[in-house]
C-alpha cells in the first residue's frame, strides 16, 4: 500500500515578500486560489486516498496545514518540534506508519513543488511503488535545462526498465550542490540529473538502512517513537529531539544505499526556489510576461508582476520582478531573485514587522 | 500695487498615480505636507498680501483651493467653467482686477512649479513690478541646463538692466518646444532661456495688448466681464466662455508685444513636468535616490521611490521610478517619464477608476 508523506516545514524566504514566516510559500495560492501543498496533495489524491497522506510541518504552521487540508485525517498531520532536516522527519514518520503498517510504502515529497504533468507524476509513482515494493529505494531524476548549482545531482548509472514515460535506471553516485563548472561538464555529459527530492521506499527498507547509515538517529527515533507509543506526557520527546543531528536524508541514507534507483520522466517539475524559477513554470502572456492581479503594461516585456488587489501598472520595463503585497512592495530584477534571500536577511535587523 | 495671479488649472497626468483628475499635481504634497499650490502662494505672502492674492482653478477644485488657502479671500478664487488655455483665464482676471484697483500690476504664475530660492525670486518679482508699472510686461526666463524639447525658448536681446541677482533684457523672439536639434543650437548658443511661465505687467497694459492682438477674444472676455458686473444669473455667461478660443497667453499677447521683458536670475525653478523632473528637485540620498517614505534598497541607485504608507524593497536596481499609491502601483525607467501621459490615455477606455 502505498502512503504519501508530504514534507511542508521550510520557510521559503526566497519567495518574500509574498512568503513569511508566518506563510511560507507552500501555502500561498499560486494555481488559481490552490497552494503549493493544496495542489501536492490532489495530485497524489489520484492514486492516494486521504487516510493514508501524511504531512510533517512544523508548530507554527499545523493550523494552516489542517484547514487548507480537510480531507486529510488530524492525526495524520505532524508536527516537529524544531526544524532537524529530513532525516529525522522521514524516519520518525516511516515509524509510525510502519507501525499502522508493516507492509507500508512511502512517497516523500516535498509540498513546496511544482510538478505539471500530473498524470505521468502518478504513473512514475506507480513504477516507483513496484520498485521499492521489491525493496529499492527510488528517488525521481529530472533531465537537467541548466548547469543549476543550487540543485543536488545524480550519475545514472545501468539502464534497469524502461516504460512510455518513465525509465529507471541504477545510481552510479550524488554530488550536492557542485560548483559552476562542475555543474556545467555534469549538465554537458548527459549522464546527470536532478535530484527532486522525491524518495519512494518500503517504511521498514527505509528504517533499516537509517540503522545501517546513521545508527545513533536511529535509535534516538526508535526511543522518540517508543514515548509517543507509550502517550506518556505530551512533548517528553521533545527535548531528545532537539538533540538530534540535524541531516537531510540524501545525506544520511540516499548517498549510502545500494538499493538506490533513479526514474526519470518529464514531470513538468519546477523548484520553484525563487520568483525567477517560480515564473518559468507560469503561462505567460503575448510578452512573455507572467501575471497575477491587475496589470497595465505599456513596453512591458518578460517581467513577472504579482499583485495583490492593486493595478499594477508598468512602461517600459523588461525582465523586472514586481511583488506587491498589502504591507510591502518589492522591485528587482530577474537576474537577482537568488539574493532576495539576502534581503530578507538585511530586514532581520530593523523590518521584523515585514518578515 | 502688486497682485499674484495663480494659475492652478492643470491636470498634471505626468505625476499620475499619484496625481489624479480629482487631485492635479498642484495640490499634492512635496513639500513637508504642502502642496505646490500652498508653497507657491506662501512664497509671495512675503511681498504680497493674502488679499492681494488671486487664484484661477477648475470648478471641480475650487473648493481643494479654498481649504488649501484658508488666508486666501472666497471671492479672490476664480472659476474657469472650462479650460480655455492661459489667455482667456489671465484676461478675465485681468479684467476683474482692474475693476478693483486701476493701476494693478498683476504677476501671473503656475502653481506647480518649484523655485528653490523664493528670496532671489521675490526680489526678482519687485524688480519685475518696477518695469510693469513702466509699462513692461516682463516675462521671467531660466537658464537652461539641457536642450528639453518640452520647454518654449526666449531668445534674449539687449541689456537693459543689472542687479545683484537678477538682470534684465529684452526680447529677441519666443521660441514655443523646438525640436530637439533647434533646442541644443539654443543651448549651446548661450543666448536662449526657458521661458518659466511667469508674467509680470500692469492689469490695463495687458488687456491693452489682448485687445491689440486677439481683438475677438478681448471683446469677448469684456461681455463676459460686463456680465459678471451686472451680477446677471449665476453662468449666464458660460456659454460665452465655453466658445473662446483656446489661447495661452506666450501666444496671444507675448510673441507678439514689442513691450517685452525678460528677467533671469537663479531661482532654484524646476518645472516638475514629470517624475524625472521632480526627482531633480528634491534631496537624494548617498546613492542618490530621492526616496518618500519607508524604503529599503540593496545595490539601489538614481531611483526615485515614492511610497504611501507600505513598506517599499528594491534589490539591484538603478534609473528606475517607483510611484506607490493605496490603488495603483508605477513602476518604469527615469528616461520613460515623459511617457506615463501616454500611459494615462491608455486608461482611459477600461480604467477610468483609477484615473
Amino acid at each position: 500500500m502505498l502512503y504519501a508523506l508530504v514534507l511542508a516545514g521550510g520557510n521559503g524566504t526566497r519567495l518574500w515578500p509574498y512568503s513569511r514566516h508566518a506563510l511560507p510559500k507552500q501555502f500561498l495560492c499560486v494555481d488559481n486560489g490552490r497552494s503549493m501543498l493544496q495542489v501536492t496533495v490532489a495530485r497524489t489524491l489520484a492514486i492516494i486516498p486521504p487516510e493514508r497522506v501524511y504531512i510533517v510541518t512544523g508548530a507554527a504552521h499545523a493550523q494552516h496545514v489542517a484547514a487548507q487540508l480537510p480531507e486529510v485525517p488530524l492525526e495524520n498531520i505532524l508536527v516537529e518540534p524544531a526544524p532537524r532536516g529530513t532525516a529525522p522527519c522521514i524516519g520518525l514518520a516511516a515509524l509510525q506508519i510502519r507501525r499502522r503498517d508493516p507492509e507500508a510504502v512511502l512517497a516523500v515529497m516535498s509540498s513546496d513543488r511544482l510538478v505539471q504533468h500530473a498524470q505521468d507524476f502518478c504513473d512514475a509513482l506507480v513504477v516507483a511503488e513496484r520498485l521499492a515494493d521489491a525493496g529499492q529505494i527510488v528517488t525521481f531524476g529530472i533531465q537537467p535545462t541548466g548547469p543549476q548549482v543550487g540543485y543536488g545531482y545524480i550519475q545514472v548509472g545501468a539502464a534497469l526498465e524502461q516504460h512510455p514515460t518513465v525509465s529507471a535506471h541504477a545510481i552510479a553516485a550524488f554530488t550536492e550542490k557542485p560548483s559552476a563548472a562542475r555543474a556545467g561538464e555534469f549538465v554537458a555529459s548527459g549522464r546527470y540529473l536532478w535530484n527532486a527530492g522525491i524518495c519512494v521506499s518500503r517504511a521498514d527498507v527505509l528504517l533499516t538502512e537509517l540503522a545501517n547509515h546513521r545508527p545513533e538517529l536511529a535509535a534516538s527515533l526508535d526511543a522518540i517513537a517508543s514515548c509517543l507509543e507509550a502517550e506518556e506526557q505530551p512533548g517528553s520527546w521533545h527535548a531528545t529531539w532537539s538533540g538530534l543531528e540535524p541531516v537531510a536524508i540524501d545525506v544520511a541514507v540516499l548517498e549510502h544505499t545500494r538499493r538506490g534507483v533513479v526514474l526519470t520522466g518529464d514531470f513538468g517539475w519546477g523548484d520553484v526556489g525563487d520568483w525567477a524559477s517560480l515564473a518559468q513554470c507560469l503561462p505567460r502572456d503575448a510578452q512573455r510576461n507572467v501575471v497575477v492581479g491587475a496589470h497595465l503594461g505599456v513596453d512591458t516585456a518578460d517581467s513577472l508582476i504579482f499583485g495583490a488587489g492593486r493595478t499594477v501598472t508598468t512602461l517600459g520595463v523588461a525582465d523586472l520582478i514586481i511583488i506587491d503585497t498589502p504591507d510591502v512592495l518589492l522591485v528587482c530584477p530577474r537576474e537577482r531573485a537568488q539574493d532576495v534571500k539576502q534581503l530578507v536577511s538585511q530586514l532581520a535587523g530593523h523590518y521584523t514587522h515585514i518578515l
